[in-house]
């Protein structure tokens, strides 16, 4: 691949390297999948920053005409995109120019590749966000689908109110009862995912240039969903009690952010569960400087030990607290359903919002996650759930302590989904994916779950989802590849190229 | 109620009326169901605006204070929605001033108002824009159902790719060939209901300000995406032949739209098809003034008489043509499955901003219509429906004929669900669609279609799902209160609060 940098023109430089590097693909010089060098590589090469090497490859990508895969590096995927081969007019679209700011800023591929890991049955995944696929209770749902399609089908087939369908709806009241919270029927929405939950409360609360404030490390889809929204995103650190109130005060009182983001519960990714003090201490913040809290509580139902502490929305008096939660990390995460329980206002206005995006969430998945409440399947099965990760969670602890070497810290979480791993200064986690994925073993690399580039010597580990007799063997190859990666230079050796920051 | 008006003060008066109206129903002197006078009335009694009691019954909707049903006006919804009730500090958070300004113009309920008047049976409703209900292979879907959770029923659980389920886009791409569109795979996204189409194209197209072009009239939900998304709406006129070429051309010159959105085949609410002649000539606008063009094409299908002409996407030489389309009017509206075929740099724009938004479509919906179109079933239930909604207009134009005043006009609809009326221009569909569900009649109002107010004497009536022995009934008592319209002066007898345009 032959580029020439020309200092002296007014074209920016990203523009010439990409340029020459389309042209080339587009003349057929550059074949289908021919791989191109790694952006550090290429930047050292031609003596230019590696953001401008990256900034060209974005392009590239956008355009359609490379793509970046875990384990493979970046390739060349086309060679006639419809573009560029008439030189009279009219002449095809040139679509990227026509795409949004806010559309520009949503381009980000490290779930794309965390969903194809998890698909993949040739690697133990400790990547995926997902329950253990044995453990659906298929049998159960034929069951049950059949009596939704056998008396008043068209319930399933139907449209639903925005807001959810009304027997679902009554079933979500009365688990939310269970924890505490105490909401009416018109404080409720169901969503398609907790994942429209980040996106609506986004739409509405966030401008561009607002600040939201986080955990840090949190939850990379909601980083990018912010991020989106073009807001401006404040981490607060956590310690094992949860985000710092020592350091959200000030936080609060230099940004006076639009939103307060908190996974009180077995925190993602380091599985920290917040205390009550803080819980109370967030609240009273909250109350004295008028900032709604966003509750994001997946896992709280998951819990192997320890006694369960109240949610915020359950101690909030005041109705700041809107609480997001799912179905999904309990079963079917397919068949996207979460919901919101919130101030009569926001659900409101969360149903003028949704109306446009989706009109209502799948009246099927809806009709059979209600009747899996209704006929009391959702307990036993959150029982039998209980027991088999705590099960997986131990071996998992246990493969840690066998195989991992000294300078390796991790936690033991009381609930949830996830080991959150501390390696050795040097390691980039990121860098070491491509080698994990080469060995068979995938994780999230710590670098995603912050949003300036700190946590490249961490990794999230999941128990959840991995087979039983996988852990073990999976943890045990992970082990390998970092020590491996710590005596010998990896670093330059194959493209880097999970870039969850953009 | 007792409102007073101070011309003097510095608050604004709509805010006056709004707070005192508050502060009337917070005290408990307005119950629960006390019903407020219709906003003309009051604005006449206080000598103000019309406007601005609009303004102030909006902001008391939005804080939850009051509501606006189809026939019964509006109403105080609640005496102690959490506000005000303590005079000290912390006080409740005064959650509609975080509401971000694209938030806000989400605001309309007319489509909430017609779902929930599709879902009431005590009504007929014409308003519906779904299939015939009794016309749903129950059974079908019911055996496909029990195949899918037998073999490989992971699928259905677990996450499939943003971009779809593979299966399903493969069918999709065998049922445009159909449609003389042919597409490879990454041509393809399958989206939650063609509803997120129009969404995700409006977040990557539109920025606030931008200007799209649409029919006029056209379908109220897109209207309401655009304008939620800040965009200015240019509408072109249409005649039997569908969008007028000679008006369009001009009208690109002048605002350089971002965006062409047309419904070419059956458009709604007119029923009209663009000619071929008018297709072509529309693709060498898009090509000369480099404009794409959002091809709409749910009922392109359902044609009873006469001969198909190609959709714009098959006739697209330079992929300027991104094309939406849906199941939910050939079956299953509420499994919320639509698609959108477009050049592969616009797929992966839209994969990165549906990610955000849901990560995927229900994993279970995608797998059962998978089923349905792989066995065969699609183009047999398709046979099914043409036969039996040719009937159903049929009986309509019938009863249209024999109740009709004969200043009524209506079209003859080759295929697609609606009939177009245009009445008188005395008569207010609008105000006159209260009195018609007292009657237990509904339609669309005109005015829903157009986006400046005009369409108040159309309305659009829809034949494909009320049962076939309902529609003469139901067009004889519609005619019976538009004549008792014409003789009496409805027009401030009862609140008018389906208000589509904002």
């Amino acid at each position: 691949m032959n580029i020439t940098i020309d200092r002296e023109s007014t074209t920016p430089i990203y523009l010439q390297i990409k340029h020459q590097i389309q042209e080339q693909i587009l003349s057929g010089k550059l074949a289908a999948d021919f791989p191109l060098p790694p952006e550090r590589k290429l930047a050292e090469s031609l003596g230019v920053n590696r953001t401008t090497v990256f900034n060209a490859y974005q392009e590239l990508k956008a355009d359609g005409l490379i793509a970046s895969h875990v384990g493979r590096g970046t390739i060349v995927i086309s060679t006639n995109d419809g573009a560029g081969n008439s030189g009279s007019h009219p002449s095809p679209l040139l679509w990227r120019q026509l795409f949004s700011e806010s559309a520009s800023r949503a381009r980000d591929s490290l779930l794309g590749n965390i969903l194809q890991m998890v698909s993949r049955h040739d690697i133990i995944s400790f990547a995926a966000g997902v329950p253990a696929q044995e453990l659906e209770p298929v049998d159960v749902i034929r069951d049950l689908q059949t009596q939704v399609l056998k008396d008043g089908g068209q319930a399933a087939f139907l449209h639903t109110p925005v807001e959810g369908h009304h027997p679902l709806r009554e079933s979500i009241v009365k688990l939310l009862e269970s924890r505490e919270i105490n909401v009416s029927l018109d404080e409720l929405i169901v969503l398609s995912g907790s994942q429209q939950g980040l996106d609506i409360a986004s739409r509405i609360f966030l401008e561009s240039g607002d600040v939201v404030i986080v955990e840090e490390p949190t939850f990379f889809c909601a980083l990018q969903t912010f991020r989106a929204a073009g807001a401006r995103i404040v981490g607060v650190p956590i310690d094992e009690n949860g985000m710092r109130m020592d350091a959200l005060k000030p936080l609060i009182e230099k940004y006076r952010p639009k939103l307060i983001y908190t996974i009180p519960n077995f925190q993602n990714p380091s599985g920290v569960v917040m205390n009550l003090e803080r819980r109370l201490e967030m609240l009273d913040l909250a109350y004295h400087y008028q900032i709604p809290i966003l509750e994001d509580d997946p896992y709280g139902l998951l819990r192997y030990e320890g006694k369960a502490v109240p949610p915020l929305k359950a101690l909030d008096r005041l109705g700041y607290v809107m609480y997001l939660s799912t179905f999904s990390k309990i079963l079917c995460p397919g068949f996207r359903v979460g919901w919101m329980a919130a101030p009569k206002p926001v659900i409101r206005q969360f149903a003028w919002v949704k109306q446009n995006m989706d009109l209502h969430t799948s009246s099927l998945s809806q009709c059979l996650l209600d009747r899996f409440c209704r006929e009391n399947y959702f307990s036993n099965h959150l029982k039998t759930l209980n027991q088999r990760y705590l099960q997986r969670r131990n071996i998992m602890l246990r493969a840690l302590e066998r195989y991992a070497m000294p300078d390796i810290f991790w936690n033991t979480p009381q609930g949830g989904y996830y080991i959150w791993c501390c390696l050795s200064e040097d390691v980039n986690t990121t860098q070491l994916l491509t080698k994990a994925t080469e060995h068979r073993v995938a994780y999230v690399p710590g670098e995603a779950f912050y949003n300036d580039g700190q946590g490249q010597n961490y990794l999230r580990l999941n128990f959840s989802y991995p087979a039983v007799d996988q852990i073990d063997i999976g943890i045990k190859k992970l082990m390998q590849v970092i020590q491996e990666s710590v005596v010998t230079t990896i670093d330059e050796e194959f493209p880097l190229e999970v870039r969850p920051i953009i």
